[in-house]
């Protein structure tokens, strides 16, 4: 499926089920921030070599997984709504940083671009 | 593009700068926290209604855009790491909701399934 | 109990339990997001009118607290790993915001101080 | 200053620019929310080691207090306006993790009580 018949699914359901009224931008991006909550509550005690080897503890790859679909299920609804296009946001947005974080510059740094030299 | 494809031009983009070090599953999931809670800023103080209306105001809908923008990268930049199909999670979990939230139990109402009558 | 003993309090529980290891900044950082996400899902798709009224049910009544309880446990061990005197940096902080936010511009309105005329 | 007093001189502060009409208990746990990712942010590519020495950072220092105080001011509008006494809340919930996590048992484990056997 791509991502623009994800976002239709989506739609169809909330709609057979009258969930548009909660379905609010405002409510529907809080619904994304608990979803992203959930994904940090399971990686939070881990050491970042333990966050490597996640996918190889069967219960736990099974938890992340359906955390991040339900991340990218809230901001599809949120696309939805709000009527916007992700995948041309988001190229726009790789342009973007193109110019922000240069390769000459931005080499092996998690500054910021307003930190970077030039 | 598709989903798979701005995967690829993410991975690419982080390979060139040498990002993969900092790209560990648990500062993603991070950055895709960081990522929501400025969403959330930007709708914080707004009623629901005003809300529905975020997009008329040019300012704020190119920031909701980018900010959309920021948390499909790293969710993406996650499933890349992780070895997630997101398109495939997604769909499992739509077939899965469907169980849980039946739609003559679940319409209208914004209840947890666990909390539906049966 | 004030604040510093309950931050003691908290230091002695997981001292006590050896959790030392596990509290490094980052991830208490991460286990306050993650409850303050726990918060948000309680909220999540409650009207304005609903949330106000959030306390007269009983059992939500009991998870708003003890998730309240749960963000200030973090950010309590949270300062005491970095050494920050929360109440200080509070009450500076109030004085700051004295400045940003002057009663006649600021009244009625929920502008960042930026977007403030003066 | 203690925390009621503090919690006292932000209602104050809120009363003064006419600002409870914005903070429904809604509104106040999205703030919550957008101030704990800013958190989030500062720390999200350090690694832990890089996490423990971040007050030797000047600007990140006066960073990570300011968000700590925020955290903390929109915890205390939330403990105002839902009534609730954050000290009791925090020290019955010590009181209720000591008999969820005994020492011996939890000792040096990052595991949730529904884990840890008995």
């Amino acid at each position: 499926m791509t991502l623009m018949s994800l976002q239709r699914a989506l739609a169809d359901f909330a709609a057979e089920r009258e969930w548009e009224q909660f379905h609010t931008p405002k409510n529907l991006v809080m619904a994304l921030a608990g979803e992203s909550g959930e994904l940090v509550e399971i990686f939070q005690w881990l050491t970042p070599e333990q966050s490597d080897r996640v996918m190889q503890d069967g219960g736990r790859a099974v938890q992340v997984r359906e955390e991040m679909a339900d991340v990218l299920a809230y901001l599809l609804r949120l696309a939805d709504v709000l009527d916007v296009d992700l995948e041309q946001a988001l190229t726009e947005k790789i342009e973007k940083n193109r110019l922000k974080y240069p390769v000459h510059l931005a080499r092996g740094k998690a500054d910021k671009y307003t930190q970077l030299g030039g």
